[in-house]
């Protein structure tokens, strides 16, 4: 089956308590798609922070005593580093300008997903206000999901994506921070192969590379565009969390 | 720009000396597609081998006595634990079935890369071939991208992509292994973002994305397609590297 992603170009500027459901409903209008079962809606992970207001002013941050530590370390900001660390479950690396840590969602990313860029605070200095990831995105896009389904009457799945380093490769990739009515992984274990051998390795992580898919047609720039329509998934839609892209620590052998 | 990847279904089984550029404009006719300039064309790893006679009969090798340790650790065919060897450039973790080695290539993935599945001798067990990566995956789509710009007339850009566990994350991911005619790395370092501001970060793995992208068209049983046609990749063409993927030891904190 062919697969089709297709950036939704009218999609606004997001503010705090916007709902999204409304504003990718009406996005579809002018790209001309109407929802068919199995599609899926793919959202960056800044524009569902911001319309949950997960915005932050850092002038209003306090740093604690092991935020003050790890600003030293990583030479960066004490308050920016006490939400890392709040957001963090825990620290893995540290280095001049880098903090790599396992967010306290599971997966492991830099700055615990907190940015600077793309945020726009209210009648402040622009940097001093970050953006932290939303509280709980499997949460978040099932909410998107349930709003678009009833409006349309359709079985959909939604994701989040966010942009993370790779250990061992460089540049990011898009990457799955939450979904839901889709499979995070497929496993073909069992299936034959194309001589008839059965396959042994092989538990694709679906979500992650549609959310690189994803990724690639969002861009990053000012031409970017948060919210892509896919169509051609070719795996069964089920429901689907997160949790199941967690690799366990006791089964990590590079943390 | 929407993004568009179709599976070419017209690929039949490929053995030992078989011409992938004719094979591949054969192919496309009955998709109905003709090549225009900016298309690329994503390969399997696994045909690219076997064209170039990467076959391997374990019953042939003679492993040594580092092999030998490495498949008393591993718990794998000290005939395989050789040829994984042969591969390596470092091996990195060694557990009960596991090898996660860097690669000769400069990638960090599980057994260097050689793989039983998908596997048919000539007359013999199958279990005791194996397939080894192209010697030159870089080489190896270059070869196929002039041989298809000529054809066409058109620019185009091949990639040979193969799944690689992470580290961190469950299920194995499409991930570029060689490339010609396309940025590996995309640096928009300096570009605006939506609010103006400078892009800090973000270096974008553009063709791990295309990578994982296209390994999702691909599937990995018995109704897979080995070639994937892709349109509407979103970054200029321009001549590119495996290389530009490869985290350098000395950047790398995972290893």
């Amino acid at each position: 089956m062919t697969l089709v992603l297709t950036p939704l170009r009218a999609i606004p500027l997001i503010r705090p308590g916007d709902d999204l459901a409304d504003i990718i409903l009406s996005a579809l209008q002018p790209s001309s798609l109407e929802l068919q079962d199995g599609d899926i809606l793919v959202l960056a992970q800044k524009i569902v922070s911001k319309a949950e207001g997960r915005l932050m002013d850092l002038a209003a941050v306090v740093p604690t005593a092991k935020a003050l530590e790890l600003a030293a370390s990583s030479q960066k900001d004490a308050r920016f580093c006490e939400l890392v660390l709040r957001e963090t479950g825990e620290v893995l690396r540290v280095g001049p300008g880098t903090i790599i840590v396992q967010h306290r969602l599971g997966f492991v990313c830099a700055n615990a997903g907190i940015d600077h860029s793309n945020v726009a605070g209210e009648g402040s200095a622009e940097q001093d206000w970050v953006l932290l990831l939303p509280e709980n995105p499997d949460r978040s896009a099932g909410l998107v999901r349930e709003r678009l389904e009833t409006a349309s009457g359709r079985r959909l799945g939604t994701m989040i994506i966010d942009s993370h380093g790779r250990a061992w490769r460089l540049g990011v990739a898009g990457t799955c921070i939450g979904l839901s009515g889709l499979p995070g992984l497929v496993d073909m274990r069992g299936q034959s192969d194309l001589y008839g051998f059965t396959l042994r390795v092989t538990t694709i992580a679906a979500a992650d590379e549609l959310a690189a898919a994803a990724s690639l047609v969002m861009g990053q720039a000012a031409e970017g565009t948060p919210v892509i329509h896919v169509r051609g998934f070719p795996y069964p839609l089920r429901e689907g969390s997160l949790r199941e892209l967690i690799r366990p620590k006791e089964l990590d052998l590079f943390r």
